[in-house]
């Protein structure tokens, strides 16, 4: 930002204000009120471009721009044009959801994830449109009382917020009959970031208390068919995110990691599967879900049944001997859940159980949590490679903050920590829920500033991604080896 | 037929001949005279229906019936109705192939063969429409100078009618390049019939005369995705078929048979082409080379890339040490010509070589050559299992005739041997020239009767389907695993 002009600076920050306290609103926007601020959304646009601002900061705001303006479209029938706001009252006729407000549009798919609420994705709503239930405070206690340990921060905080059918998995679990895990990673490069931890932090928490089996599916095939990648580099990201996944700590004995591309092609049983799925999903479901066109390719069009297929114990007779009753567990963020559904709606019809889910909110981006962080975007990811220099730099750079524009102001009137990606960053990462209340009691006051906050993530993260690569400086290739060979593991079910 | 009076039976023959009269009615025929063939097919199918003819009888003749409905509808725009023929010059405005008569109509794709003409389909048409070579006399005496072999009587009596590419593999093959050889079946049933043996018996003539290696899919993943039937069903018929494939004399030095469901399951290559294929081929496309629809599964729209990726040789790198640059020659019935349109037109664009063809005409029903053999249907068919019995009353009983109705006009004008199944039926199975020829001089002139000609069929037919079954039997549990299973063969390239 040394380039930005002092003038520059604080129009910026104005804008941004502006459209924060916009995006504040709850419920229902007037057509002129998203009009202002799509107004006050442009002028920032041009601000940042003006002044050369870096590409991921400018790109966030084109991002928002474009939400905004497809908002505009969808509530007034009308586009929007600068200099002409809607006549009074316009409303779409032809749209019937526009009394709903624009949280509706809450873009949530395998493939995109975006709001124009600072606060992020509208998880609420998510679990009526996706028909899903939400995690009360009921089953988190229920899930320490079965497992008879402490609930991990993620239960704790709502990251994981939402999950189906978990209560019969605990039902089944008390009465002896036991589950296995699944999750997985689309390796599209070879640098994961913090955001990409989570499922597996968690599933790693799940595997311990509930001490069960893992299957983690890297699905190298559905990066070669989404992206410009050969199928050669796309098996090589997946052995080396294999290598972060297993500095995750994961037990060898009981962890199974797999690469679609070599394990379709050493296990008859989970090509059975796969195929048995695909003859009971028609391409109008496919188009319905994940909003496929005729124009894609005939391998994205059936992919979902690769990704559905872990979920049935009988894909993998090594581990478990044919039984094709075993309950699957699939900690996964929510943007996975359309493939679930897929695979929840088919299993009755194929014999199998339906696997359960616990889904996860979103990370944000550095920039705020209108999008995830995202591993093709530099500036808005913290990678597992990052130096602590780099960690330091690029939060106190990039990370959106919820504090007021001087230190005057933030005394007086405090900071927002619910906007506040280094505050988010705290609720994922720092574990002392004491200590995370008082910071954020503190920010909200005004009597932690911004720079303040900022350092505190600094220090959490600091040590524990030189942890994490000391970690995986100690995997080799043996050990990868040894985690993605099928194998029988050790438990008892 | 004993339940039929002599009465009906007269009234059916005539019926018969007259519909068959109408057949072979060249070029295009006009709105009247297609609307007093439907009346006179409608007629048959009432007196076969009131006789309580054979199920298969009536079916074939309701077939032709429906397909001459959607002619009348393509001819003139108009629905048939009994008892309203069509109004002078009536012809559908819609339709500009109108003009070019109902033979456009021959109805041909991997999962339904028919026409209304009982010579059987038009195939210098079929040329046209799909695009590839006729194999004219000059291509067939190559091939015997190359290998130095008399040509199959397949080649010399244009059983294998069209190609693709047959000159380069020539080219090539004369400067020692050689290639390899891919065929294979849709196990849809334990039992095979003797039309199912033509590729077979084609295929190992090339095998021995060019001395190649050659790969021999049986597509059970296709079958359970297509017909109601268990993945163990299928993979059953797949081994079961895979010994009648090996009673065709395969050398197993130099033969790999797979079934898909084992075979995608222990090559990680194969399954690395498969998706390769599925990126480079959308669904429109699909769509269009295989008429999928919208309500299909996921699993047929995406299964084209699977009998595909044999085509390419680094889908066994058991056999060609990872070259993908082996050329591969298909001999295969030219229904099956889509799936191989699509490889062609997708080969360059993975940067391998399209395979060459070689492509069969239909082995007919016994009902007539409107249908292919079927072996769902065990009245149109001579099963591999059938008793010398069974051959003889099948021909007798079933196998239609170009006959006249009685000695007497017979005698006189002659019989057809362009509709007589049985003298087709010798054109693939009677391997000497002159024999064939004298027995259509004789049959055409009158000499020669139905019943005669019969007789020659069915005493051609009971040793080979005989010595068949012996060598079958020959086919131990072993024979089987050796020539499936992954492994290098025995060659030069």
């Amino acid at each position: 930002m040394s380039e930005l002009s002092a003038g520059f600076l604080d129009k910026i920050k104005r804008v941004k204000k502006m459209t924060d306290s916009q995006e504040e609103v709850e419920g229902a926007m007037t057509p002129l009120q998203l009009y202002e601020r799509l107004n006050a959304q442009g002028e920032q646009v041009r601000c940042l471009k003006t002044a050369k601002a870096e590409k991921a900061e400018i790109d966030v705001a084109v991002q928002l721009l474009l939400k905004l303006k497809t908002d505009y479209k969808h509530l007034t029938g009308q586009d929007y044009k600068a200099g002409c706001p809607p006549p009074e009252n316009v409303v779409n006729q032809d749209n019937g959801a526009a009394t709903d407000g624009i949280d509706e549009e809450d873009n949530v798919d395998p493939w995109n994830v975006s709001t124009s609420n600072a606060k992020g994705v509208d998880y609420d709503k998510l679990i009526v449109r996706f028909g899903s239930s939400k995690i009360e405070t009921e089953l988190v206690d229920r899930i320490e009382k079965v497992t008879g340990q402490k609930p991990h921060r993620f239960l704790r905080r709502g990251i994981f917020f939402s999950h189906r059918d978990m209560h019969q998995v605990l039902d089944a679990y008390e009465k002896n009959k036991s589950f296995y895990l699944y999750t997985g990673r689309g390796p599209s490069s070879e640098a994961m970031h913090v955001g990409h931890l989570i499922p597996f932090i968690f599933t790693k928490w799940l595997q311990d208390v509930f001490d069960i089996p893992l299957v983690i599916q890297l699905t190298d095939d559905e990066k070669y068919l989404w992206k410009d990648l050969a199928i050669e580099e796309c098996h090589r990201f997946a052995v080396e995110n294999a290598k972060d996944i297993i500095a995750c700590g994961f037990d060898v004995n009981k962890t199974f990691i797999f690469s679609d591309f070599d394990y379709m092609g050493s296990s008859p049983e989970f090509y059975r599967n796969v195929v048995k799925i695909q003859k009971h999903v028609t391409y109008n479901q496919v188009k319905g879900i994940f909003g496929f066109k005729d124009s894609d390719c005939i391998g994205k069009i059936s992919f979902p049944a690769i990704q559905a297929a872990p979920s049935f114990s009988n894909s993998f007779p090594q581990i478990f001997g044919g039984r094709k009753d075993v309950q699957c567990l699939i900690p996964c963020a929510i943007d996975q859940d359309p493939y679930f559904r897929m695979t929840r709606d088919v299993a009755p019809r194929i014999g199998y159980p339906k696997p359960a889910l616990l889904h996860s909110s979103f990370f944000p981006a550095l920039q705020g949590a209108q999008t995830k962080m995202s591993a093709s975007d530099a500036n808005s990811s913290i990678f597992l490679t990052d130096t602590p220099k780099q960690i330091k730099n690029k939060i106190n750079k990039h990370a959106f903050s919820g504090g007021k524009d001087t230190i005057e102001e933030h005394r007086k009137f405090g900071g927002n920590p619910d906007v506040d990606v280094s505050f988010m960053y705290l609720t994922f990462f720092l574990d002392d829920d004491e200590q995370l209340e008082k910071i954020k009691q503190d920010y909200s006051s005004g009597a932690l500033l911004t720079g303040e906050l900022k350092k505190i993530l600094i220090e959490t993260l600091q040590p524990m991604i030189a942890q994490h690569q000391e970690r995986r400086k100690q995997v080799t290739e043996e050990t990868v080896k040894q985690f993605m060979t099928p194998r029988p593991l050790n438990f008892k079910l």
